[in-house]
C-alpha cells in the first residue's frame, strides 16, 4: 500500500521576524513546503527529518492523494513507508523542501514582497545553515523539540551535519550518506562548470527570465555535467559501454551516437521541464560554501555533543567519486575525536554517488537496525 | 640551448587524388602542419613520430627562429630536444598538427575549395585512422618507410596505437602513454557534454560563426570541463584544495570565491583565443569512435604483427581517471595476446590525467631507456 500524501506549507519571518542569514543578509517570509508521513506520538520522540539531495524535494515517499494510480512514488518510497526501512507505522516522517530550492520552499523563482516580481539575482545567498535554521523553524511549529533522527544523502547529508553542530540537542541520531564535512576543490569544480553553462547561456539574463523562456540549454548542459559526477567509472560501462543508439554504425555527425550520449540529452531535457536554473546556482553555491569547520565554534559544538552523546550512523560507497570514502572517514575520524557514539559502513556498490537512491537491501537493512538498535539503547 | 624550429606545411589530395576517409566520404586537398627537430640519417631509419593530444599542436619542442626569445617552447620540451629523453642528436623528430585541429592543418576552419568559405559543418568527421592516414602521406614525402618508434599521449596514444595496426611494418616500437584501446562510456559523456556546451551557444550558429565573435561562452564550459578531467582529486586539493581567490571570506555571489573556479574561468577564457570550437567537435568525436577493434581485420592486424614484432612500451598513471590503469592493463593483455614484446609500467603521480605533461624524470627515463634498448636490440 502507498501512502497518500499531502504537500502542506509553513510560511514564517513576516517582518520585523526575519530570518538573519549567514551572509549577514535578511530573509522573509519564508515559506517552507514540506510532507509528513506516520503520526507524531504524544510524547513528540518519534519525529525523523529526511533531507533530500541537491535538486530534490519534500516528496519523499508516497504518492499525493490527487495522485492518478499509476504516479510514480516519492524519491525514497523503497526506503520510506509502513514496515519499511524507516518505518513510518512507528516514526513519523517529515521531509521539506531547502530553502533556494524552486518545488514549493521559497527561492529566487519567488515572489520578492519588495517588487512583486520574482528575486532571481535579488535572492540572497542561502547556506546549508540556513537551510537547517528554516527546518529548525518548521520545527518548532510542529512542536518537535529532539529529533528521534535526521536522515539524509549528497547535500542532504550536509544537512544533516550541521543540523548535529547547530543544534546538538535536538540530535539523538544522524545517518549522514554519501556526503562530506566540506566541499572538495572538484566538487566546487564541477559546480563551477555547471553554474557558468546556465550562466553562459543568454536567455538567462542575468537571473531575470522568468517572463521569458529561460536558459534551457545552459540548464541542461549543467545538468548533464551533474548525472556525469552521480554516475561512475563502472556503472557507465555496465550501464552504457559503448552501446550504439538506434544504429548499427556511426552516424558520423553530431546527432549522437552512443547510448550514453542520448541518456545525458534526456536527462538535461527532463530536468529543464521541472527545475529553475537560479535555484541550480544558490544551492551549488550553498553545497560549494559547505565547511563543517566554518560553522561558528564547531570545534566546540562538536566537544558540546559529547556531554549530549548522539550516535551516528555514517554511510558511503566505493564507486562514489564526488564524495569518496576518504571524505567519510574523515568525518568518522572527527566525530571520534569529540567522542560521538560512531558506526560506519562503506557499502559496495558500483552505481556511483547516487547509489543511495537505488534499492539496495542493505542501506534498507542498516537505516533498520540504526533506528531500531536507539529504541532499545 | 633551445632548438629554433620552423613550422612546415604538406600539402596533398588534390583533386582526383582525395583521401577517402573512414566514414565514405573524401576530402582534399589536405594541408598537414609539421615540425621537425634532429637530422634523418641517410638510412633514414631514425625517425620518431610524436602525436600530440586532443587540443595540442605540432609544436613538439623548442622555439621558433622568430620567436622573441622568452617564448614558452613547445609543449613537450622537457623531453625532446638534445641530450634529452627523446635525444635529437640521434633521432629526427617529426610531430604534425592532426587532421581535423585548427593548428595549421586543414579542418573545420580551413576553407573549402567548392565555396571559398570555412567548411564548418562541411567538413567531413575525421577518425583516428584518418589522421594516422595523413601523417602516413607526410611520412611518404619525408622519403620514411619505417618509424623508429611513434609516441603519444592520450589522443595522441591512440593515433600510436592505430598506426600499429594499420601500417605495422612501419611501426618497429611505439609507447602509448596514459591512453586507451577504447573511449569509455565515461570519457564518452565527457566529451558529449563538452559538445553541448559548445552548441548550446547560439553564437556557435550550426557552425556557422567564422565572420560572427564565434561561441566563445559555450567553448570555454567546454574547456572547464575538459580541464577538470585532466586534472584528478588528489591534483585538486593539493592544487587549491579551498582556498579562496583575493579575499578572506565568502563573496555570498557568483562571481567565483576558490582558485579552483578562477584557475577553471582562465583556463576556459585562455582556450578562446587559441582554438576553434568546431575542432573540439571534430576531435571528441574522433576520439569518442577510436575502439581499437573497430579497425579492419584489427585481429589479422594484431597478428600480423607478431610476424613483424614491434616493441611496445605502455604508460599510465596512478591518478589518470580518463583513462585509467585497468585500461592501460587491458591493453597490454590484447598486445600479449598478439605475441607483441610489452613493457608496462604504471607511474604513481597524483596530477591526473596530463601527468604525461609535466616534466618529470621517471617518464624521460622510461622513454630514454625503452628507445636506447631498442638501439642494442
Amino acid at each position: 500500500m502507498t501512502e497518500k500524501i499531502t504537500k502542506q506549507y509553513f510560511t514564517y519571518g513576516d517582518s520585523p521576524n526575519v530570518q538573519l542569514l549567514e551572509s549577514g543578509l535578511e530573509l522573509g517570509p519564508i515559506t517552507i513546503a514540506y510532507e509528513t508521513l506516520g503520526q507524531l506520538n504524544g510524547a513528540k520522540d518519534n519525529a525523523i527529518l529526511i533531507c533530500h539531495a541537491l535538486t530534490g524535494d519534500s516528496h519523499v515517499a508516497g504518492q499525493y492523494c490527487d495522485d492518478p494510480p499509476d504516479t510514480p512514488p516519492g524519491w525514497w518510497n523503497f526506503m520510506v513507508g509502513p514496515g519499511k526501512g524507516i518505518d513510518t507505522d512507528r516514526y513519523f516522517v517529515i521531509c521539506c523542501n531547502v530553502l533556494g530550492s524552486c518545488m514549493g520552499s521559497t527561492g529566487p523563482a519567488s515572489i520578492n514582497p519588495a517588487t512583486d516580481k520574482p528575486y532571481g539575482l535579488d535572492f540572497p545567498m542561502v547556506t546549508i545553515g540556513d537551510m537547517v535554521d528554516s527546518q529548525k523553524q518548521l520545527l518548532n511549529h510542529l512542536g518537535i523539540r529532539q529529533l528521534y533522527s535526521v536522515i539524509g544523502g549528497s547535500v542532504g547529508g550536509m544537512q544533516v551535519l550541521e543540523w548535529c553542530v547547530r543544534y546538538p540537542e535536538m540530535v539523538r541520531s544522524a545517518i549522514p550518506i554519501a556526503t562530506t564535512m566540506r566541499h572538495s576543490a572538484l566538487a566546487i569544480a564541477f559546480n563551477e562548470v555547471a553554474r557558468q553553462a546556465i550562466m553562459a547561456d543568454p536567455s538567462w539574463n542575468k537571473g531575470s527570465y522568468y517572463e521569458g523562456s529561460g536558459p534551457h540549454h545552459g540548464l541542461a548542459v549543467a545538468r548533464m555535467i551533474g548525472h556525469v559526477t552521480y554516475l561512475s567509472d563502472e556503472a557507465m560501462r555496465k550501464k552504457f559501454g559503448r552501446q550504439l543508439q538506434n544504429k548499427e554504425d556511426f552516424s558520423f555527425n553530431f546527432g549522437g551516437d552512443f547510448q550514453v550520449e542520448s541518456y545525458l540529452r534526456y536527462q538535461g531535457s527532463k530536468f529543464v521541464k521541472r527545475f529553475d536554473a537560479n535555484s541550480v546556482l544558490y544551492l551549488t553555491k550553498a553545497a560549494d560554501y559547505f565547511d563543517l569547520k566554518n560553522v561558528e565554534n564547531t570545534v566546540e559544538s562538536l566537544n558540546d555533543l559529547s556531554h549530549k552523546q548522539s550516535k551516528f550512523l555514517v554511510i558511503s560507497y566505493t564507486s562514489d567519486w564526488l564524495y569518496p570514502t576518504y571524505q567519510a572517514r574523515e568525518l568518522v575520524q572527527a566525530l571520534k575525536r569529540s567522542r560521538q557514539d560512531v558506526s560506519f559502513c562503506e557499502i559496495e556498490a558500483d552505481c556511483g554517488h547516487d547509489a543511495f537512491l537505488i534499492e539496495d537491501s542493505r542501506l534498507t537493512n542498516l537505516i533498520r537496525g540504526f533506528l531500531d538498535g536507539l529504541a532499545t539503547a
